[in-house]
């Protein structure tokens, strides 16, 4: 879809790029934003409570598009995978989560506004 | 995939229900949560920056899982089919907003810890 003018349709939310958006890749980002010098393939895969078959498929999809390199090699003579977030897959998050932010505080801000519900159940403008 | 611990599974974000995290029907929701008395199809189709076809496809997904209820109706002798968020349907996504809340919190903390990168692209922890 092309970038669509935020004062018409305000709630369009084009900056969240669907790489990122996906619910186990954003958990995957997360935790590798948490270890710059990089996790081993086991440690990303328990951190998140995925499947090697589900870790590996999301790990292509952003190495792909370049936000994460896989470096595949050896510890002691048993293979070792490490994996850590690119300086464009950095910054692309960060942009990404300005964009989540933005919409955290739409919502609670909405909320806000209908009867403190979203008071009692917790949510806090920010 | 079964509820995940986590405690030993941080960065799964379970609570991130899949018919909500979908980018446009997040966009949706958030409109709908801002408008308590519901919105017209035109007017939400603006504000989301959908086309008639996108918003009548999410719509359903949103209905048929009891978040939002779709009314059609009259208005003059021209169709008018109005939306809003079902009781239900807002108390699930101040769920889903709070697990979202707590991605983005994360997520700048661990950035925070990236040499102050976070705080030059303008993410602030929250």
């Amino acid at each position: 879809m092309s970038k669509t003018d935020v004062t018409t349709a305000p709630f369009a939310y084009d900056g969240l790029d669907r790489v990122i958006h996906e619910k186990a890749r954003l958990g995957l980002l997360t935790s590798l934003m948490a270890h710059p010098k990089g996790l081993a393939f086991a440690d990303l895969k328990q951190l998140c409570g995925l499947t090697d078959g589900n870790l590996s498929r999301h790990l292509q999809v952003l190495q792909e598009a370049g936000l994460v390199d896989v470096i595949k090699g050896y510890e002691g003579n048993r293979p070792h995978t490490t994996c850590r977030l690119t300086k464009s897959g950095r910054r692309r998050f960060l942009d990404y989560l300005a964009v989540l932010e933005q919409l955290v505080r739409d919502a609670a801000s909405a909320a806000g506004k209908d009867e403190g519900r979203s008071r009692r159940l917790g949510i806090q403008p920010i």
